[in-house]
């Protein structure tokens, strides 16, 4: 490709609002601009890079025995009020009429659509399992966009529906395109980690997602030294600070302590340790359940979690009203003594042995100490996860501490378990006894958009982009100087008839302003041709990654290129 | 691909409501599913399919020095009101807000977008000329949808703009992207007509549609004997019947005709040629102009001419009170006498020259004959072309006649020429003088399920679909039939392994079922292996578009499908 005729515009500005890497460099190079806020065009040079993270997708989705169908954009919006999830995508679905009335859903992912195709064929346990997948353009009402590709309004996605006979069937796909996924995201020169996630109000224990680690990335996680674990915040698992246990069991005392803020400040007012107090929350669930979380004053409370524990779409802050109304006291000192029994208690684990422990009296200006379970309320029949990870905890296996990570989510793999199949009506397939039963399905996604921005974040310096060869544009950026157009030219066309991919920077511009260009659009090869080299019959070629350059024959170029 | 694997399920009944072909095999053989009307889903089978043609558009795209890019499918609705397109777009937009209240238009063709992509960039007359295309959904909110994919609700279109410093620039790319068009049909198998449309409220001369000629096509053109001339009824010239001249000038007489209906029955009741009658009809105009057309009563009164003759966006019939109102008189008089001055006059071609001519007086019940211009009315400055063509009228050469003809259309060029960039501001370039003028431009269009319901309109039997190889979703469809299996998987792996694109058919199926599957889904080799065929160790090779089928030996198989 002649650069002269190319529609690839460099830029040296930087809009402030681009305070990502990839987005300024995505942008500057001319591989992206917004149409408006999270709605890109991908110009010729950057819908080259995304049809190559395409084709990767594509060749291990399909080597993975995945089949590539497409499903149209628009949903019937019945479809997904028949899985309720007009509402409770986690993301906010746009919605459409069209003339005659019908409305539709503009696709955010596409379970109701693949079930709705697949109820409709007879399926026999024998077609089962099968997994199909497209891509196309997504859809999100997000109300913040953020600068370039990592969180968008409109984006292509691989998305992937696997249908199975059983969960058992499912968990061997599901460890396949676990593989499959680390082998496409490695070829781009991704290295992720698996990192196990929240399934929302799916559940089930097949949810990970793959992060690129980045400091710029969205996703907060846990590991260990040894790599062993890896879990999102919402769901890190981490062991609790236990009690030696044995204590004697002392009187129950209710303190006065007015205004007191804080668990540690409470620790020192009551002089005991922190580890003796308790955090009591109170909140309201979507369907106006009051409830009580409870954790150990060293803790916090993750609302993911215990959304989970009490089994609710949604969960807030209880207003001071309910808390009043619920305790008897103003806010602050809200406990899980003598509430009143519409109240739902869920302790964390973190409460689980322990003795003479604080809690708030639910009384204004009171603080409860020496806590025994048995004597001063019951001990519930189950304790709860519901305390939030944090750097340092002590990881699950109890051997080593967590550590605490940021990265962007570039794909996910999830069970749907029988979720759809359970709420779409004829969702089922012909076993062998000939009875009907549901599919158990499993899910995947790759965000596209978002695996170019996660490649532009990890392979660049100050002077731009450093494309991995398999997903760059071109692989040579051929550039000639002044005096040298004539053997460039005949390099060009001798490159082009060899099939390698070529951007001919034939423009009439100086050095400096080619090697700026070079650098910023990061094609792997950069091949100098000027008068200088052309005297030794040589052309110059440097790696975009490296420092240095050397001099090669016109005639060995070729094939030093195809090494 | 393993077929009992495979998501591929044909089906024996038959919708009543597809009485096209195309659309009766693509979901019989298991192509394509229908999600709602108009809303398809392409199976994994079509899938392959559709991604062949979008790589033969791509191919001869970029051999064409087009460029790929990829828009946003949804439009900022500013854009759209900044052209007017809202509402004149001859498809019905279909527009969606998002939850910050931001209007927009789900892309039903993308000129705004492309325009405002490239008027935010600094563009000068040394990056001129460039063609940006894409492959995306489009979306037309059509009010009745046909079965299959040849009048659609959404579907991939690859739709091009070129930029340009001049019309005469314009029409360099114009003629080779007609060239690049006739190559990728004739890749597919399509012999097109290339034929002369309607630019609608663009306008000017270059405009021209790629019809595969076809009986269940919508679009109505015609043709002469030798091809040299093809244009949509739309705008299809011809020569008009023209009088001898020279008659005696007659007295005008206002005769009383009561409840005449049509030129036959009046001629014959006022004694006269019919091509002495007049039709003249009175329209209004979408901005409330009245217009009275007149046409020999030969002809009929065309009018998609008629609009580009008044210069108006919408025309229809104008209501009996209006006519009654400009004419004095009941609907059935009218005529082109005595009109109210702000009735704006357009005669047709075939009024040119006559003489002593019949036409409504304008007076119920009365109709005036011997009318001449200059005596009873004014010659006007200009005749238009407002005459719909039909059958067997003289070509525009004069040299033969029209013949009608019905087709697909499959692709269109045109030129927007300033259209867009006149209303959007600032779409602009810099010229040699370093003055900024607006960009000239080109559109270019193909649709890529309409290309495929062509296919198979043109290549099937009673049968099922001939695929012709270069768009059929394998080359091979290798049928194992009982006892055969081992040695079939053999030749499976060895076919892949040799990179040929092949369908096993390893279902335990009978071979009448598996025989009747293979003709439906039209592969192009089918290679059959049975015990019989084994005892020689052959297969037998039968071509899907012949009758004949011969035995190879095993061991010459792959060198024979590569001839």
């Amino acid at each position: 490709m002649r650069q002269s005729k190319y529609f690839l515009k460099t830029s040296k500005t930087v809009s402030d609002e681009d305070k990502l890497v990839s987005a300024r460099l995505l942008k500057q190079a001319g591989y992206i601009r917004e149409s408006v806020a999270g709605r890109l065009f991908f110009l010729p040079v950057g819908q080259k890079v995304q049809q190559k993270i395409i084709k990767i997708v594509k060749e291990e989705m399909d080597a993975g025995g995945a089949q590539e169908m497409l499903a149209p954009i628009l949903h019937p919006l019945e479809l997904w009020k028949e899985t309720n999830r007009t509402s409770t995508t986690g993301f906010e679905l746009m919605k459409v009429k069209d003339r005659r009335g019908a409305e539709f859903a503009l696709g955010g992912t596409a379970e109701e659509m693949l079930v709705d195709l697949v109820r409709k064929f007879e399926v026999s346990y024998k077609d089962l399992p099968f997994h199909l997948y497209q891509f196309s353009s997504k859809f999100r009402d997000e109300l913040r966009a953020r600068g370039g590709l990592l969180r968008v309004r409109e984006f292509i996605m691989k998305d992937g529906y696997s249908f199975h006979v059983s969960e058992e069937d499912f968990k061997v796909t599901y460890e396949q395109m676990k593989k499959v996924y680390s082998r496409i995201f490695e070829r781009m020169g991704l290295k992720t980690a698996i990192v196990e996630s929240d399934n929302g109000y799916i559940g089930g224990e097949y949810c990970h997602e793959f992060i690129v680690e980045s400091k710029e990335g969205e996703s907060r996680y846990f590991t260990t030294e040894d790599g062993a674990y890896a879990a999102h915040e919402d769901i890190a698992k981490f062991i609790r600070h236990r009690e030696k246990g044995g204590e004697e069991i002392k009187e129950r005392q209710d303190v006065e302590g007015v205004g007191i803020i804080g668990v540690e400040e409470l620790a020192k007012f009551l002089n005991i340790p922190v580890e003796k107090t308790t955090k009591t929350i109170l909140f309201e669930t979507d369907k106006g359940q009051v409830v009580a979380a409870a954790v150990n004053g060293l803790y916090d409370i993750n609302e993911v979690k215990l959304k989970h524990a009490v089994v609710c779409v949604d969960i807030k802050l209880a207003s001071p009203e309910v808390v009043k109304k619920v305790t008897g006291a103003e806010v602050g000192y809200a406990g899980i003594l003598n509430l009143s029994k519409e109240v739902k208690i869920i302790m964390d684990e973190s409460l689980k042995g322990r003795q003479n422990f604080e809690c708030g009296a639910n009384k204004t200006n009171y603080h409860s100490t020496n806590i025994n379970f048995g004597r001063d309320l019951p001990e519930p029949e189950t304790f709860y996860d519901i305390a939030l990870a944090k750097e340092g905890y002590v990881s699950p296996d109890g051997k080593s501490k967590l550590i605490e990570k940021r990265g962007i989510e570039v794909g996910n793999v999830f069970q749907l378990g029988y979720h759809y199949t359970n709420l779409m009506k004829g969702a089922e397939f012909t076993d062998q006894d000939g009875k009907q039963k549901p599919y158990y399905m499993g899910c995947y996604g790759i965000g596209i958009g978002r695996s170019m921005a996660a490649v532009v974040e990890k392979y660049n310096d100050e002077r731009g982009i450093i494309w991995p060869e398999v997903v760059a544009p071109f692989k040579v950026h051929l550039l000639a100087l002044k005096g040298a157009e004539a053997e460039a030219e005949k390099i060009y066309q001798s490159l082009l008839k060899d099939g390698i991919e070529v951007l001919y920077d034939d423009r009439p511009l100086s050095a400096g302003a080619k090697f700026a260009d070079a650098d910023l659009i990061g094609i792997p090869y950069r091949v100098l041709v000027s008068e200088k080299t052309l005297k030794e019959q040589s052309v110059e070629i440097k790696k975009r990654s490296s420092q240095e350059s050397k001099l090669v024959k016109i005639s060995e170029l070729i094939e030093q290129l195809k090494m």
